[in-house]
């Protein structure tokens, strides 16, 4: 059985879509038990709603304290030891669970994983992996800025952590790389981009196609071929994600305007689905000796519950051995 | 009479895009003259497959040599004095022009207006000014790519120039300018987004709102309210450029899947043609002496059109005028 801690207090709409998302996580996924983390009184009261529902396999973990959104992370975690996301992952530091799910305030389970987790040795930043939905398989971007400021060597540890996750839960048999940058050509780019570009040239263990342009990301592609995984720093990480967040809502606005009838067909909506991906996904944090998913904020049931089927994917696979092993390996180049 | 170099063997679609820009451009501007530049038989060609069109405010300079796409942007500007993009650019220098417009190499453009142009006294570098389009209007965003390390003191040069222009062409009356950061505390960001942030702050002349986040871009506003010019170094913004160039083919794919029918109709296709404006849109390259615009290398005659027609307004409003003062003021603050 694996075991996944749902923050049940994290996100704008707990605890509801959390409870609604681990009733349908169990419903779909038979070796799966949550343990919905936080105030025992919400969570019970919650979960009375679905009195027809399989709850063998749903536990109540009692935390009394709640992190708020717009808590400091690190202070907040020093503060609140008996907050769902610092007792969600304490079970998992003590051996009582296997993965962590929350929608809550980003920052503090990033703080709280790499704390309580610890980095696997040979990491030296865990990072936020973001997959990005396109026409065809989603493309995972990474840093999804978890890491602001980033050396060309940590660069080459996101590809490489990004390559297990590409693998092991994607399906991709063999990961192709992108650096993020203005151009394909060698010299292109800042400082660390072009370090970088070299490194990875460097690293044999991955499969690393080049420099790739913002618009590769979407089509999947650049002129030297697929991509899988796009590396780049946290900041464009960040502003591209929430970029990519903001376009359903620019064209829902146009169509509204001037064909509001299509928005009620179904094959439209399905076009809307794809995109609001892009807001409601989870994203794992990678190279944390252990499992950690952080979901948006606004996650509704069928967001946590694809986290929560993520966890498990990850646990089932052995992601975190085989992270261990290629970081052990030492595979990177001397930098 | 405002007289406008074009390059007319630059872009992909040249000379045939930039003839039909031209001559659909003096047919719409009554007060404009346009200079088409190359080569006089290939010119003369394609202005004879329009037999009918006034041609009475359009020239043809001679330029014996072309800057492919793919040449090295400075050398290929040193070693190529006659080629259209110099040859218009020395018409501009030598008073016999008013301003430039090009859909060639973008590095060359960039390269041979700062060198033949020069800059302003007081700003420190030039930057590209690419228009966003939105829902409501179009977001200024620079740099898009001209500089790609940028200093604090330098973005805040870019939000100068960027009002100016706002002001001046695009008709915002008092321009709201934010910072394109992962977060809007004070302390996101990284070292020079923070430094930057302080900085701006400080800078009465400008209309800051403050740090904004990726999704702010589209939306128009963030939390702090509207923006008109959003500030980020020439790294980000060229690959969200990109990026938000690529938008317009995911959604046609993923509506070419699901429901074909709707492309046809001529509501939705005023959705793709917002979009598309991403893509086919000039970009003026400010802090220069001069005027330059610089084309997405795919522009159609539609494209080229509205290049001719924003250069006109930039030579009409004084802008170069105004910005000149501003930059004389010295009100930036000491940094």
């Amino acid at each position: 059985m694996i075991r996944v801690a749902l923050d049940a207090m994290g996100g704008d709409h707990a605890p509801q879509a959390e409870v609604e998302g681990a009733l349908a996580a169990i419903a779909l996924l038979p070796n799966v038990l949550v343990q919905l983390v936080g105030k025992v009184d919400v969570i019970a009261a919650e979960l009375a709603r679905h009195p027809g529902a399989d709850r063998s396999r749903v536990e109540i973990i009692p935390a009394t304290e709640v992190i708020g959104m717009g808590e400091r992370p690190l202070s907040a975690v020093r503060k609140k030891p008996n907050s769902s996301v610092v007792v969600g992952l304490g079970l998992q530091k003590a051996g009582a669970s296997d993965a962590f799910v929350s929608a809550g305030n980003t920052g503090a389970v990033l703080a709280a994983s790499t704390v309580l987790l610890g980095l696997h040795p040979g990491v030296e930043r865990a990072t936020v992996a973001t997959p990005f939905p396109t026409a065809d398989l989603p493309v995972l971007v990474l840093d999804g800025g978890a890491n602001v400021d980033c050396s060309a060597k940590e660069l080459v540890g996101f590809a490489r952590l990004g390559s297990a996750y590409a693998r092991d839960v994607m399906g991709r048999e063999r990961p192709l790389v992108g650096l993020l940058n203005i151009g394909e050509e060698d010299e292109k780019g800042n400082a660390v981009s072009r370090e970088a570009h070299e490194l990875l040239k460097q690293t044999t263990s991955l499969n690393y196609i080049g420099n790739i342009e913002g618009r590769d990301i979407l089509a999947g592609h650049s002129k030297l071929g697929h991509v899988d995984v796009v590396v780049t720093d946290g900041f464009v990480g960040n502003i591209v994600l929430k970029f990519y967040e903001s376009v359903a809502r620019l064209i829902l606005r146009l169509v509204k305007r001037t064909a509001p009838d299509i928005l009620q067909r179904a094959d439209v909506q399905e076009v809307f689905r794809v995109l609001d991906y892009a807001e409601y996904g989870g994203a794992p944090l990678l190279g944390v000796r252990g499992v950690s998913i952080i979901c948006h904020g606004s996650s509704g049931s069928a967001a946590i519950k694809n986290a929560i089927r993520v966890a498990a994917q990850m646990v089932e696979t052995g992601l975190n051995q085989h992270i261990a092993a290629e970081f052990a390996a030492g595979s990177a180049p001397a930098a």
